[in-house]
């Protein structure tokens, strides 16, 4: 990457830039408060780094080695404030800063009543994002598939359903992209667009949907290590979209005989990739548990982990769901998880405050 | 499943299919030699199979309860002829006989030059199929991607060459699809349509492929268990597609320190898999090993745990590929590949007689 | 197992206990405020469950199948008081009450004045027990190996000056047994004994140390699932020994790349095994990370979850330890994280109270 | 570790030891027939090797890197004649050549006529080594635990028993030491020792039974990486035993759903190893697959892998064993297996001889 002097002008940027695509490569310029940090993307193996530290107007020219340099902390420290994380603004909603945020609603839209009940219900809670699934491909192909499966018309009578409830309940909303073909239909209606766990290796998926310039939730796939999940996170932000909401959400588990659990929530994760990147990470009890009596203390424990906030399952009558309904808690429990998240959360921040 | 009578008429059929939609599901009538076999495509806990028993030309009427149906040997065993394991043709080439395939070539397609010398080299080494990667997504944002990723142009060059090869060289072709908006393009060119590890989950693209009713080579996801690599083999099967080759490339390691072996090639599941479904399976010791060095052994450990055959890449200069070098062998090596494993899978064929 | 009627006689126990043996089964008697149960121990599948219900005081008489009985909480709900989780004392500490238990401590004790120095500091810091290692095997035979390592001599004065540090800072101590040949050294010196992660399977160990009726610290293999250790648990109370503090600790981790944190460490094992023990269950932040700086976010997370306590490697200069030099915190840390995770604690016990 | 002239006289061996020793490590002495190796064991990261290089007799002084530095590759290759591969002897029988080795026998022996049925039944199938288990610890406490726990007499009558078949159908024994306690006791009556997975980081058990100088049978552990694997048959080989015969038995099976096999069997594991040491690695389908259909496969896959022999459970009644029953194979399946396994390997042998 290249650090540009606090003094340097548009026209030596411009000229670093084109120096950049002599190596056939694309620069990614993020002007921050006090300097401008430039980018390499491509394969920078080949760069003479230091006949960049000689042109005009750079600071220093430093070859970035981690698959994962646009995300990065090294390179956000360079064009944040901080550099510690980035706070993501979806209308008023705030996600990265100290206070967590709560994205709630069901795992699946079924009908516009479910729906808005459960917004109804979520917004007194205290959550600020509404979710909603559109599209619910199964593990079997012969299970409910959501109602994005009856088509266009389905989808987008599920889709203007959300946005209506986002309006009437004051959050924004937010679901799931399941494949490129959907990615122009669902950014006109949602405010930040879901990459889903089993769909974070799709970089033609990553790609289509960064372009949006939309916030992105992008969820750990089950398989995947950090330096993976970081590495294709990288994929929305070559696009020059940086506005990625990390997910932690389970990973496979290991050991013989019955799971307990349905993924092995890996918390440890949390704590670990904030000191690789400025980008924000919450967490998703629900699909990592699949039990609605172990949500309350793993959303606790997540906070306290360090997330900035959580996703989670919520309907008035579980077990009418016609998707994930041992997962999902509902809008009394959520108030619940809400307000001690909340205190723990303070906890943190006032003990940060004092080391 | 309805097993119909030997006898049963074509009226007969189409009144237990009209009672099927009655449940609001699909059915999947297969036809083999001596009788016909109705499948249930979707959620069957609410059908009342007493009364399917008692219809016209109805011999028995059974509930399925794995979630995979239409790909299961005891739904196979009812209309295939032995019912063990369904032959696929493709041109003159079988699939699920008793001599082993092999499928190889490049991993990317970098050039005419590239793809048609070892197109040749394969072909004098004794292998059935050619492939070669034009889409190559990796890991990393930052490097090669294929010549798909120089957009249609490039993609359309790369196949028109494979296609060329094919043909010069005798052999059917076979690329991988990694979205949706790539099916329409390359159903057109290649054989056999492939869905790579990391698509394994992705239902939209399973159905899209499924549609052009080619062959699908179907790859195990490096997460997936053996249940939920059969359930998703389903989604291709209830679009009436069941020419599906089944392909096990490695499992993600687990244990601490350096990774040997870049995936755990998971032998076992393949006679394992051949206990559940009449569908053929093959290995990829490249993919699942990562290492030149161990291709040989792994190759003739796959057939003699009685893959039908195998995918294997193929240079003729490994060092200088640049995708996978370092797994890649050369035709010669191939060439002993292919002759070693046809006697084991010999062996096992006249060892299995004697049983 | 068989449920005695509150106004059982010390006979009508006696003859059950009999009738048991004539199974060839031994029995586990539990007597508990209002009422005595009485666990069989061995294979019940052949035992006539019928035949105990009519034997005079019996109340009832149930079969149990999960290969973990005595320590599951279906039987814990018939002895104990609340049946929720059991509360083990060691000296004045009670471990499983409301309140968090911290054990802290080197990881192997190299010296008297090494030993003594951070005995103090964790002390000052709000610790309650101490813990020291003395045998260290570790993954290479090339490295240090602990005082242990020199012998029976070296052993002991190495466990003298645990006690005696115990004693000046008012702590109870514990350390971990490798093997059989240590039980009964070991025994004589410390308060608790632990079971290390490596030796969970080892059912000769756990029995030898179960029979020295002190309270052993068992700790989770990072290979097992949940039911495994909760059956090997069950090893321990077999031998009439209920006094078992678990421990999660990390498992192995999954996915490609390096590893970010040494285990990973599965919080939501903690409610999910409150679910089915009543045994109290603690969690060690410093194996599951390797990593000081995350120590303190974990230890958060953990007592989040609902541990009942934390396992905390602390030195006085981590970087002059021998032994995972890279996981320890000093006790200034220490106290911080105390204080925080009793401030969680308080939060979760009072939200418990509400629901 | 230091290579010798092979001029070098005993005094000059004797020399180099006593420097060795200065730096507080221990010296592995290993006559090859042209030349001596000295292996330096313990943390020679302070040795300055240059010194060595100039002592008298000294050809060569290197520094070794790995955790496994006496049973690498590169240590093998200074003292073997090939390097390739060690060949252990057992009585006639040769472990590492050519010839595939043959283990057999039932899981645990449940009485003298069912060994002596059994053995007879292998030897008569063509196995050249019988295997027995004493001591069987379960995963339940609540199942058959083998005749070793009914005390010393137990085990020493089964002992006896065990040898006396071999004696009769002429075929040296191995049964598995599970704990420091029985390693006098079992030593005395096999020819070789078996350490099992669960044991594998029991550093304490490891070097009391290398002690003993008899071969020892070493299983990989279910949740071990390659590395560890070597890493802890360091510890036999630094008590100067090299007769150390690995064995892959499965590792931890990931993925969700129902598991198709008990374990995972990573062959790809076996030429991955014998690319790194010089020991000779055997494979074990019975526990790994846990299924007795798959035993044929399995084991033509593991020798086609590379292996120099299998470990296979068998008995003459499979359904009446009292461990393991749903595993074993019957004599005549054992004879099959070993034919073509057989031809298996000589394939290989006559492709190797050719590359």
């Amino acid at each position: 990457m290249i650090i540009m002097k606090s003094e340097a002008t548009k026209e030596e940027i411009t000229d670093v830039v084109k120096e950049i695509k002599k190596y056939g490569l694309k620069a990614d310029v993020s002007r921050g408060e006090y300097r401008t940090v430039i980018g390499l993307v491509g394969d920078e193996s080949k760069v003479d780094f230091s006949h960049f530290a000689v042109l005009p107007g750079v600071k220093e020219a430093v070859r970035v080695e981690t698959p994962y340099k646009l995300v990065s902390k090294e390179y956000g420290k360079r064009f944040e404030d901080e550099g510690e994380s980035r706070i993501i603004s979806v209308g008023e909603i705030e996600i990265g800063g100290d206070e967590p945020i709560f994205i709630a609603g069901p795992c699946a839209i079924e009908s516009k009543q479910q729906l808005f009940r459960i917004a109804e219900g979520v917004k007194k809670a205290g959550a600020h994002i509404l979710r909603g699934g559109i599209f619910k491909p199964r593990s079997s192909a012969h299970s409910f598939q959501g109602l994005g499966a009856n088509g266009r018309e389905g989808a987008e009578e599920a889709l203007n359903w959300l946005c209506e409830a986002g309006k009437q309940f004051e959050m924004p909303v937010i679901t799931e992209v399941r494949g490129e073909n959907q990615v122009d239909l669902i950014s006109e209606y949602v405010d930040i667009m879901q990459i889903g766990a089993r769909n974070m290796y799709d970089q033609d998926l990553l790609t289509s949907v960064a372009r949006k310039k939309k916030p992105v939730l992008f969820k750990r796939h089950f398989g995947a290590g950090i330096e993976e999940f970081l590495s294709f996170a990288e994929y929305i932000a070559v696009e020059g979209n940086k506005d990625i909401i990390l997910c932690e959400r389970g990973i496979i588990p290991i050991g013989k005989g019955k799971n307990f659990t349905r993924y092995t929530l890996d918390l440890a994760a949390i704590p670990a990739i904030q000191k690789e990147t400025y980008l924000p990470i919450i967490a998703d009890p629900s699909h990592a548990t699949g039990r609605r009596d172990l949500i309350f203390n793993m959303s606790c424990s997540a906070i306290a982990a360090g997330a900035s906030g959580l996703m989670v399952e919520t309907h008035y009558n579980p077990v009418e769901a016609m998707v994930d309904s041992q997962q999902m808690i509902t809008p009394d429990e959520l108030k619940e998880v809400i307000e001690v998240c909340r205190k723990i959360s303070r906890l943190l921040v006032s003990a940060k405050k004092k080391m």
